[in-house]
């Protein structure tokens, strides 16, 4: 089915079982944060929806499992992982028009085009701060090849006025996210996820709107977790976060 | 005493009375900012203390009564307030070296001088975005005649190497701040103010470091009231805040 060997993939399943996902074995593999990605978009049926580093897919088929009829698009700069979103796509019951293309430079095609969303789980450490991955595809995907800045810019060009960028990303790069939303992108919103009560968040996820002119808006952190500490391996996840997680509810985003 | 008429001064305690400060009746006043503000400072006796923006001298010296031996110094722009802020010192035993000035335009003499410290609470405006105050000098300290980029790179460059800027701000100024601190500061943290669990933080306190290299860091709110909404007028600050506004603790700053 894909450059990976069948052999190569396993399946695991998102949402309580709503999305099944091919994934390479010993890749990058995909975790809970483009599924809470997905969960904090606010779109709303027949909205174009395009993912850059879509991966496998997750995201968009989270969001597509919890919003009918969306029109679902990516890009992917690596072409086993493109083609391995086309086939969860099929494997889902969905349609998923992947792009093949380095983010900073989009075919044509792409580029005559808007879309009401644009999501992003961009690659979370800069080159140079983490030892090399093993795998070339889970290097790429945790890698930076392409600088933050231009992530968002070409999030940014893609959107159609009053449209909606989320992003997921390390806290610490909060700096690098707020300076490239300067130019067309506003009304800026920070959603701090914090693993439980009192502890610093290690993630955020961003929102900007096109065009958007509200003030800057850093929300009280979502927990994660119940407890002040971790007690055990099982599902400690706080009710809320757990209906995300599980039975594919939206994000509740603080109004 | 001062450019203020005697009548026209209010005495208050601050610190549970360790800080004794006249202010003007109709003019600005201060509230808590300053006071949470001074007690983020870490600074060690002996050390020199730059405040931009001094006012009446407020958050000097709640600082100076925490922490003995303090170099202190401050600019402001109106001369009633830098005048006051002496008095204040006077009042207090405590000695500010005052420099009536524009920020942007600093005295030579002063620009020769470095500091482990320089605190800042800036006004929290921006120009049009309020209606114009009765009085000139609450005009002046609540309006923003100097950008907030300004008093950032003129507290950095007032900083010793290693040296610390602390600001209190608003919260939707974050992305400004940040901006500010991309030329020779870094190690950049920042601790959300909130005034109760699971709300939005109004403020922040930025803390910065001439020549840090750390990433960036935002920390779990700090959260100043207790219970979940608003149930007295009476005083309803947590613990370790009450410890800060009534004994002259220091803030609890996350590590």
């Amino acid at each position: 089915m894909n450059a990976f060997a069948k052999e190569a993939l396993s399946c695991n399943g998102f949402l309580g079982g709503r999305v099944r996902l091919w994934q390479p074995v010993k890749g990058y593999r995909a975790g809970v944060d483009p599924v809470l990605l997905a969960a904090a978009v606010p779109a709303r049926p027949g909205e174009a929806v395009l993912e850059l580093g879509c991966g496998a897919g997750q995201a968009l088929l989270c969001l597509a499992a919890r919003v009918p009829d969306l029109q679902l698009a990516g890009v992917e700069l690596q072409p086993p992982y493109a083609e391995l979103a086309r086939c969860n796509a099929a494997e889902n019951g969905q349609a998923i028009e992947v792009f093949e293309a380095d983010l900073s430079a989009l075919p044509e095609v792409l580029k005559q085009r808007q879309f009401h969303h644009v999501v992003a789980n961009p690659p979370y450490y800069k080159p140079g701060a983490h030892s090399r991955a093993r795998d070339a595809g889970r290097q790429v995907a945790l890698g930076e090849g392409t600088p933050l800045a231009d992530w968002i810019t070409t999030a940014a060009r893609r959107l159609a006025p009053k449209g909606y960028l989320h992003m997921i990303q390390r806290t610490d790069r909060l700096p690098d996210m707020l300076a490239a939303c300067s130019g067309g992108l506003g009304s800026v919103e920070v959603l701090p996820l914090a693993p439980r009560a009192g502890r610093a968040a290690e993630l955020v996820i961003l929102r900007a709107r096109k065009g958007g002119r509200a003030g800057f808006r850093l929300h009280a952190p979502l927990i994660l977790h119940e407890g002040a500490r971790h007690e055990r391996d099982g599902d400690s996840y706080q009710p809320q976060i757990r209906a995300v997680l599980r039975e594919g509810a939206a994000l509740p985003w603080p109004v």
